[in-house]
C-alpha cells in the first residue's frame, strides 16, 4: 500500500506514473470503502480521483491554494492530505471526517467550509486578489464541476475572474451530470467542447476572456499531469476543462449515474443496498399526488433547482410529468423567479427545495415573487433539526427567513393529511405566493376533517381547550406539543393545545382570547428560535400579562450534532419543556 | 405635439418615420421634464427613447410580453402607455406614477414590480414557459442593459431561456455603462462585439446557443424598426444586442454618464442642479477615512458592487484608491464571497452595500462569509425608514435577515464618532465577520469617549440610568429615544436609556439587572420589527415579570409611503411612545 505512507501531497512528488496509478486505485478503493459503510458522494469523488492526484503531483499545496466547489469531489484530497483515516478506519474514524471541505478539519490544506454550490470561483478571486495586492506568486485553482456552473454565483464568479486578469485556474471537471441530468443552455456549450475536442466555433469560455485547454482523458493521470504543468504559474485568468467519468472506476455507479451520485452505505462488491421495511416518504407522497394532478390539469408545473429527489421525481417520473416537469440545474434564484413568470402566465408552479437551500434565493422570493404578489408554491422539505446535519447544510432558518419577508404566506402543517389539504387550496388560489414547510418528522396520518379552503389571514387551529397553560406547537414539532399536554394531564395542568398553521403572522384573536384564562403560553417551532414564529407571540404578549416561554433551537453555527442532544441544550426535551413550565406557573 | 395622442401603443402603429422620429423627441422632451422636475433615472431612459418607440412600433402589446430589467429604461414605455401625465403634468401628477415598471399602475402594459437588477430574463422564462404550455404565440421580450447583465439571476436566465428553445427575444441594450463603469469579463465580449460589428471570433450568446443579431445604430428608429421585425415571431431563443448611447440628446447626460444615472431635480436647459448648504454625509465621512487609512495598510479595500456611490467612491476617489478599490460590477453575491475570500487570504475588504441589496447575499452571507468565520466587514447603508421607499427598495428588512445569520456580528452605532470606533476595530479584529449598520437619520455627533475595542459578545451601553422604564433604543432611533426618555421626564418618569450596540444577539446580563427596578421595557428600531432585534429581547424577557413594548414598524409592502405617516401608523412618533409607556406602567 502506497496510500498508508502518504501522508501529504509532498508524499506523491517522488512516484512515478506506475506508482500514482496504484495511488489512484488505493484511494479510489478507500472511498469506495468510505461511502460502501459511511455514505456519502459517490459518483462525483470517484471521477475525480486521477485528477485530484496530478493536481497535488503538479501544484504545491498548502502554498497553491485549492477551493473545492460544494465539495463533491474533495474526498481524495483529503485522503491525499493527512485524513485517510476517514476513510480507511472505521466508523467513528469517518464519522471523525465531515464529507465536505473543512479548515476545521485541515486548516492547511482546506481553505474553507463549502457545502453549497457554486462558490468555488468567487471564494477563489478573493485569495487571486490577495495574492496579487501582496504580491506573492501562488497558484490560485479553482475545482469546480459542470453541474455546479449553472449557479448564478459561480457565473459571477467567472465574470470576476476574467476582469482581474491574473493568474487563476479554474478546473471544470465536466462529468456531464449535475446530480441528476443537466440542465441550462451552457451544457450545449460544454456539449459541442467535448465533441471538438475544444475547438468549436464559438467557446463559451474563450468569449469571456479565459486562455482555455480541452482534456479529453481526465482519468489519465499522466495526461492530466502534462495538462497541469502546462498551466501551472499562469499570469492569466485560465480555464482547464477536462472530460471525466462521474463512478468511474466502479460499475454500478457508471451505469447509474443520478442513483450514484449520494448515497447511504451500500455492499461494495455489487453495489445493492439493503432493503428496508417501505416506508411511506413525503417525496413519494407528493410526486404521486402531483402525477395525478397534472393529468387533470396541463397547467400544474413541478419545478425543481438540480434537485428533482427533494419532491421525489425519480427519472421515470420526469418522463410521466413531461414539459409539467422543469429542472433549471441548480439554479435556484431562476427556479423562484420562472415559477413567478410561470405564475404570471397562468401557469401553477410548485418549486420544492431544502429547506437549506432556499436561502439561495431570498431576494427573488421577496422581490421577483411576494412584491408580485403572483400565486407560485414553495414546498420547503427537510426544514427542521432531524434531517441534514453539517454546518453547511442545517435546516434550521427557513423560519426566521421566510417569515420576515412582506407578502408570503409560510404554512406549517402537522400531518400528511393536513399538507395536502394545504397544497391543494395553495394551487387553487390565485392571490399571493404560498410556502409550505413540509414536516420533517415522518408522515404521520389524521383522521380528522380537514378544511378546503384556508384563509390569507392567520387563523390558529384550537385542538384542545384547556385552561392556565397553552401551548402552540408548530409544524413537526405538534407531537410534541401533543405529548407535552398530556404530560402536563399526568401533572394535574389541563393545558390548551394550538395548531397554529400560520407561520408568517399571529393570529391576534386567537392569541386575545387565551388571555382571559391562561397564565403561560409555551411556542414550540422546529428551527431557530431567534427571528422566528414563538418570537412574534412573545411580541404580541410584551405588554399583557400572559408569560411566554419560547421553544426553538438557539442561532448557532452547529455542525454534525446529535439531534437529542441539541433538543436537550435547548431545553426541547418534552420533559424538559414540562419541567420548565411547571416552574413557571407553580404559583 | 404627438405625443398627447398616444394612448396606447396602437397609436404609433400608423405613424410614418418622420412621424415617430417626432414622437422620439417629445418623448425625450417628456422624460426630462419629469427628471428636472422630480429626479429618477435620466441616462438610461435617454438612450432607450428610440427603440422603445421602434418596440412598440413592432410587436404588439400586451398581447406580446415586454419585461423590462431593473427599470431604468422603463420611463418612455410609460410615457407611450397611457401615463405620460406623470411625465408632462404637476409634481403631483409626478408623483402618482412610479420610477419603476409596474402592474400595480398599468395591469395590461406592465408585467412585475421591478427595481432590482438581472431579473428580467429569468422573469420572462417563465411568461415563455406559460406561452409554450398554452400553445399560444405571443413574443416574449426581454429588456436588459449591459450593466444588468453582469447579477448571477440574468446568467441563470440566460442559460434557461437557451435550455427552453423556444422563441424569446432578449434586448441586450448595451449603453457601455452600468450605474458607473462597467466591471466584469463579459463586457471584454461585448466591447469585441461592437468593435467587429457583431461578428468578432467567439461570440458570447452564440456560445450559449442564442440566436444573435447587432446594431450599431441603437438609437435610429428606423433601423431599429428593421432589427425587430427581423426578429419577430421567432420561434428561436434570441439576442437582440443594440449599441446605443446612455443620456442621448441630453449633453450633460451624455459627458459625464455616471453623475447623470440618476439624480435629484436639476435646470433642463444647462444641467445645474441647485446647490443647498454643504451637509455632512457618511459617504463622504467614510470614503475620507477609507482613503487615510488605505494609504498606511495597503490590504484595506473598499468593496462594491455597482454601486460605488453607496460608500462615497466618486471616480476620483476610487482612482486615488486604485487597486484598493474594487467593483465586481451588479453582482452581489461575488462581492460577498469575494470579500470572505480576501479575508482569508489576509486583506481587510470593507464592503459597502445598500440595505435594500443586501438581500441579494443571504446565502453568501451564510456560507461563504459567516461559515467561515473570515473578518470581512460589511458597511450597511440607507437601512432605515427615513432612506429610500419604492416598494422595489424598502431599506427595512436588514435586521431581521442578517440578525438570523449565525456567526454574523451586526453593530448598529448611534453617532459619527460610534461608528467610526466601530469600524475602526471591525477593520482591525481578525476572528469574525462585522456588519455595521450605518445610522441613515443624518451624521449625529457626539463628545463621548468611544471605545477602542469593542467586544464579541453583545454588550449594550447603558447611557442612562432610571427606574421603572427602559428605553433599549438602537442605530438610527438612539435620538428618538432620547427625545422619548426627554418627554418621560415631563410626566414624572425617570426611564433609563440603553444603546444596545449589538443587534445580533441579546445582552443577558444587562437585561437581567433591569429586572430589578424596571417594569417596562421598549424596544426601538429603525426597521421591520418581525424577526427583528425587539423581538429578541420581547423573548428573553418572556417568562419574567418584566413587560415589553417592541417598536418598529409592521412587516408590510410598503411603497412610496410619507415617512411621518408610517411612523404614527406603527405608533412611533415621540408622543405616540409615550402615550404607550404611560398606559401600560399607569398602575
Amino acid at each position: 500500500m502506497y496510500i498508508e505512507k502518504i501522508q501529504s501531497p509532498a508524499d506523491l512528488k517522488g512516484l512515478d506514473i506506475k506508482a500514482l496509478n496504484i495511488v489512484a486505485d488505493e484511494t479510489r478503493a478507500a472511498v469506495i470503502n468510505r461511502v460502501s459503510k459511511h455514505g456519502g458522494h459517490v459518483g462525483p469523488n470517484l471521477g475525480f480521483v486521477e485528477a485530484t492526484i496530478a493536481l497535488h503531483y503538479v501544484f504545491n499545496a498548502p502554498e497553491d491554494k485549492f477551493v473545492f466547489d460544494v465539495s463533491h469531489q474533495c474526498y481524495p484530497h483529503k485522503v491525499l492530505t493527512g485524513r485517510a483515516s476517514g476513510f480507511l478506519g472505521d466508523v467513528d474514524d469517518m464519522n471523525a471526517i465531515s464529507g465536505y471541505s473543512s479548515p476545521a478539519e485541515s486548516p492547511i490544506y482546506d481553505n474553507f467550509e463549502v457545502g453549497h454550490t457554486s462558490t468555488s470561483i468567487s471564494l477563489a478571486t478573493g485569495l487571486q486578489k490577495a495574492r496579487d495586492i501582496k504580491g506573492t506568486h501562488e497558484n490560485i485553482i479553482a475545482i469546480i464541476g459542470d453541474g455546479s456552473l449553472s449557479g448564478g454565483e459561480a457565473f459571477e464568479g467567472l465574470d470576476e475572474a476574467s476582469e482581474l486578469g491574473t493568474g487563476i485556474i479554474i478546473v471544470v471537471n465536466d462529468n456531464e451530470m449535475s446530480i441528476a441530468e443537466n440542465h441550462g443552455g451552457i451544457y450545449k456549450n460544454l456539449r459541442a467542447l467535448r465533441e471538438s475536442n475544444g475547438k468549436c466555433e464559438h467557446n463559451w469560455f474563450k468569449a469571456w476572456g479565459f486562455e482555455y485547454k480541452y482534456l479529453e482523458e481526465g482519468n489519465d493521470i499522466e495526461k492530466l499531469i502534462g495538462l497541469f504543468q502546462s498551466v501551472k504559474d499562469t499570469d492569466q485568468p485560465t480555464v482547464v476543462h477536462i472530460h471525466t467519468e462521474k463512478g468511474h472506476g466502479f460499475k454500478p455507479a457508471v451505469e447509474n449515474k443520478e442513483a450514484w451520485h449520494w448515497g447511504m452505505p451500500f455492499n461494495p462488491i455489487d453495489g445493492s443496498r439493503p432493503t428496508g421495511p417501505a416506508i411511506e416518504t413525503y417525496e413519494e407522497l407528493f410526486s404521486n399526488w402531483m402525477l395525478a394532478e397534472m393529468k387533470k390539469d396541463p397547467t400544474l408545473i413541478a419545478v425543481t433547482a438540480g434537485t428533482p429527489a427533494a419532491a421525489g421525481f425519480s427519472p421515470a417520473k420526469r418522463a410521466e410529468a413531461g414539459k409539467q416537469h422543469i429542472d433549471m440545474g441548480i439554479a435556484e434564484e431562476q427556479a423562484c423567479a420562472m415559477a413567478s413568470g410561470m405564475a404570471k402566465g397562468g401557469l401553477r408552479p410548485v418549486w420544492t427545495v431544502y429547506s437549506t437551500f432556499i436561502q439561495r434565493t431570498y431576494d427573488q422570493i421577496a422581490q421577483d415573487l411576494c412584491i408580485n404578489s403572483n400565486p407560485a408554491v414553495i414546498n420547503v422539505m427537510w426544514g427542521g433539526c432531524g434531517t441534514m446535519n453539517d454546518i453547511t447544510h442545517i435546516c434550521l432558518f427557513d423560519i426566521p427567513m421566510l417569515t420576515s419577508i412582506p407578502g408570503l404566506v409560510y404554512l406549517a402543517p402537522t400531518t400528511c393529511e393536513e399538507y395536502f389539504a394545504m397544497m391543494r387550496w395553495a394551487v387553487a388560489q390565485d392571490k399571493k405566493p404560498i410556502a409550505i414547510r413540509v414536516p420533517s418528522n415522518g408522515v404521520i396520518h389524521t383522521n380528522e376533517k380537514m378544511e378546503e379552503e384556508f384563509s390569507f389571514e392567520p387563523k390558529y387551529k384550537v385542538a384542545k381547550k384547556g385552561s392556565k397553560v397553552a401551548i402552540i406547537a408548530a409544524g413537526s414539532f405538534y407531537q410534541k406539543g401533543e405529548n407535552v399536554v398530556k404530560l402536563l394531564k399526568d401533572k394535574g395542568i389541563d393545558a390548551t393545545l394550538i395548531n397554529p398553521r400560520y407561520l408568517n403572522e399571529v393570529d391576534a384573536t386567537t392569541l386575545d382570547t387565551l388571555k382571559a384564562n391562561h397564565q403561560l403560553v409555551v411556542t414550540l417551532e422546529d428551527g431557530c428560535k431567534d427571528g422566528g414564529f414563538g418570537e412574534r407571540i412573545a411580541s404580541y404578549y410584551g405588554t399583557s400579562d400572559i408569560k411566554v416561554l419560547v421553544g426553538g433551537i438557539k442561532k448557532d453555527l452547529y455542525d454534525r450534532f446529535d439531534v437529542t442532544k441539541l433538543l436537550s441544550d435547548n431545553r426541547l426535551l418534552d420533559e424538559q419543556i414540562v419541567e420548565d413550565v411547571l416552574s413557571i406557573v407553580k404559583g
